[in-house]
């Protein structure tokens, strides 16, 4: 083991140099334009795995291509697979910038440019401590596959297809993500659990085109008056959503769980003022950091209808819809809430007007069990690694991704992050903290070691 | 009074061609390109006048010109003030019109083109009504104003200031007005009450941006939830409008009145299937032509925030905004209720959000006095000319100028409507039945007799 973190230190210049070679390469995915800069990102990537001694290949999917490598000859040891991607977010408003979104910068130990946090450095963490492995051991301590993706910022569209075409490559003990952030800077965070989604549109149509409110006001029903009092009808005054049977199957959270979320650092003013909103609010009972990790939750994402630009115009609108989103927590089922939800409001709205609900889709919640071997060894491995034990925390966005691994690999997935809290993913200035990820790639160096210890 | 109505009979076929030659004008005062067209028909009006034996000017108010004519050699006679207007509506898509929109065109007794009922036709009737008097009798039984302006589609912004400063020469008795429709075709109908108006905007604001759903959701107020609890709030089971106060100074509609109203055919699956409404709805207690003349309402206008294109995106909207109007009627004060609505929506409003509310105006209520002589008079006069009882109604919507008549002339309006319930004006194919506006030109003939008998 020595020798391989050795290696690691020894060849951080020219790991770093992996790093700044694939994030001048605009792979942005969601631009039809940079199609060929995604695929040679992804043959970057591959031939990086063959570099370092991996078997790799490229697969095409019908739209990015993907990244499949592998080191499998650890006889009767479990397999891991490694998801990742490199396929990155746009650039958006270059001017905003400091310095270029494609060109690798290093200020104050960090790095900038778009995919240096998400996800190109996380991916090569995995990738640098087999490389060390291999290196100096000419072997690694369990099985290991990569599945590296290409389309992820658009939602993976080809991921499930490829997956189900490919179980037996892909078949695995274990997931390993490292897309994830850390609570603090420079605190290893292991987030072990998503919450799940339910996307409805409520649609409202009253009379055939918009009237004149004067002429018809008080005679008849306006859409728009009638969707606020459907919408405000699904909390009650302790911010609890009132589909009835909304929380039969919410999982009980444990004590322990509990007071391990509350005992971390958490400065409600500070939360508060960085999103700019007065005053904290929620379901009754539950602290901030439960609110938005283990609660089932609903939000109005979009609100319309009627007269919607400056000024004054006096009409009934002839229609009016809200895009209504609940995050789910384990257990509960997103298809049976659909259902439970599309019932209670075709039973709350009244007859005067004509009601539509529109599906925008759902995704599961996701918990990963504590106790597991991997997750102990991960904690044990950061430990070594960073000096400190990981943050155990949950995420309140979804990763249909996980529910999706359990049911067609039927593995769990560890989630290690190496982002900090202010890496900019998706914005301006994206950077990653070299050091972190340095200490990144011993850390799963390490924990190979570990998760046959 | 048989030698004026002789007359209007005799002369026939000349008034309807001074109405076709005005119809001609596209008088359209809401679009820059016709404001020569504007004057034109000003000035056409102000000829007609001085043809027909009325002394008559344009005045220029700094935006459309106006006409003012008058005959006032009737000494000790009561002054009566005809207020009308002859600029119009866009013709709109030309394409829905079965004839030129400014071609004149007779079929079945209906005269089709724009400004037919709305207003040239409905103006004419009360200077072919003068003029049968002045060629006959050389005189007229009153002293008899008018004020035809040519900004009445664009909100008549000068008219105040126009008769603030003109207020000897306009002073009167009691004002003219035909300007509004009939219950039914061929049933005249005085139009005796408006609703007022009182016209809001509540902006709420919580993130400084758009959040993710996911990461925030469940901790932070979200100002679309928290916009419909407000909204919900405004009404109560009953359908009354719950901001305190707000009934304090609703004058009794008496026994009689509502059985007048009540008494008027109607058939409301009728009125639903027009409107394309599913069922009837509103303040219980009262009918729907109470409900929609009489009796208060609130109605959101208009509701914004979000994401409101199509499909799904999971955010926590930054802002969230709706514009509320209220209708009002006698004797609900506008201004006392916008501080109350202020009031009421600023101690609803939770600590979570920023609130801002906008004021877009407000305009009383008006009911003329059902007892008063103009109206008796008319009420014969509508009888003896159609050969039956006027129809009395009240109307949703709301005049402003009736309120500012009251205030600035101190003078009551009489509205004596001749469009058809289906004349479609501000539509397509916008339609003046003939014989209506005949029997309206002897209605007002006899009328200027009645008034002094």
């Amino acid at each position: 083991m020595e020798n391989v973190i050795a290696y690691l230190r020894q060849h951080r210049q020219e790991h770093l140099a992996w790093l700044t070679d694939v994030c001048r390469i605009p792979s942005i995915s969601t631009k039809a334009e940079n199609k060929a800069d995604v695929a040679a990102a992804v043959k970057w990537t591959r031939d990086l795995c063959q570099r370092v001694g991996l078997t790799a290949q490229v697969y095409e999917t019908g739209g990015h291509p993907l990244v499949y490598a592998e080191w499998c000859q650890a006889a009767g040891a479990p397999t891991y697979l490694v998801y990742g991607h490199v396929d990155v977010q746009p650039e958006g408003d270059v001017a905003l910038w400091q310095s270029g979104p494609f060109e690798p910068t290093v200020r104050d130990g960090w790095l900038y440019c778009r995919g240096s946090a998400d996800d190109k450095g996380q991916v090569l963490i995995h990738i640098r401590a087999a490389a060390a492995w291999l290196a100096t051991e000419r072997k690694l301590p369990v099985n290991l596959k990569f599945l590296i993706e290409a389309e992820e910022e658009i939602s993976s569209p080809h991921l499930v297809p490829f997956i189900e075409q490919h179980r037996d490559l892909l078949r695995c003990d274990h997931i390993l993500i490292s897309d994830t952030g850390m609570y603090e800077d420079g605190w290893p965070t292991i987030t072990y659990g998503t919450r799940g989604l339910l996307y409805k549109e409520i649609r409202l149509s009253g009379p055939k085109h918009d009237l004149h409110s004067g002429s018809f006001g008080g005679s008849i029903a306006n859409p728009a008056n009638v969707l606020a009092a459907l919408i405000a009808g699904l909390h009650d005054a302790d911010g609890r959503v009132t589909i009835p049977g909304f929380y039969d199957d919410v999982a009980e959270i444990s004590a322990g769980e509990r007071a391990q979320i509350n005992a971390l650092p958490f400065d409600e003013r500070q939360y508060l003022a960085d999103v700019g909103s007065p005053a904290a609010c929620g379901e009754r009972g539950y602290t901030t950091n439960e609110r938005r990790w283990m609660r089932p939750t609903l939000d109005v994402n979009g609100i319309y209808g009627g007269f919607m630009a400056e000024g004054a115009n006096t009409i009934i609108p002839a229609r009016a819809g809200a895009k209504v989103s609940m995050r789910l927590v384990p257990n509960q089922s997103g298809e049976r809430l659909s259902a439970r939800f599309d019932e209670t409001i075709r039973a709350r709205c009244p007859a005067t007007v004509r009601l539509e609900i529109l599906n925008h889709g759902h995704a599961d919640a996701y918990v990963a069990p504590l106790d597991s071997r991997p997750m102990q060894a991960a904690r044990k491995a950061l430990h070594e690694s960073f000096g400190r034990e990981p943050a155990f925390i949950r995420e309140g966005g979804s990763l249909p991704i996980l529910p999706m691994f359990r049911r067609l690999l039927g593995a769990d997935s560890l989630m290690l992050g190496f982002a900090g809290p202010n890496c900019n993913a998706h914005g301006p200035n994206e950077k990653a903290c070299l050091a972190d990820l340095d200490r990144g790639a011993e850390a799963v160096a390490r924990l190979l070691a570990h998760l046959v210890q």
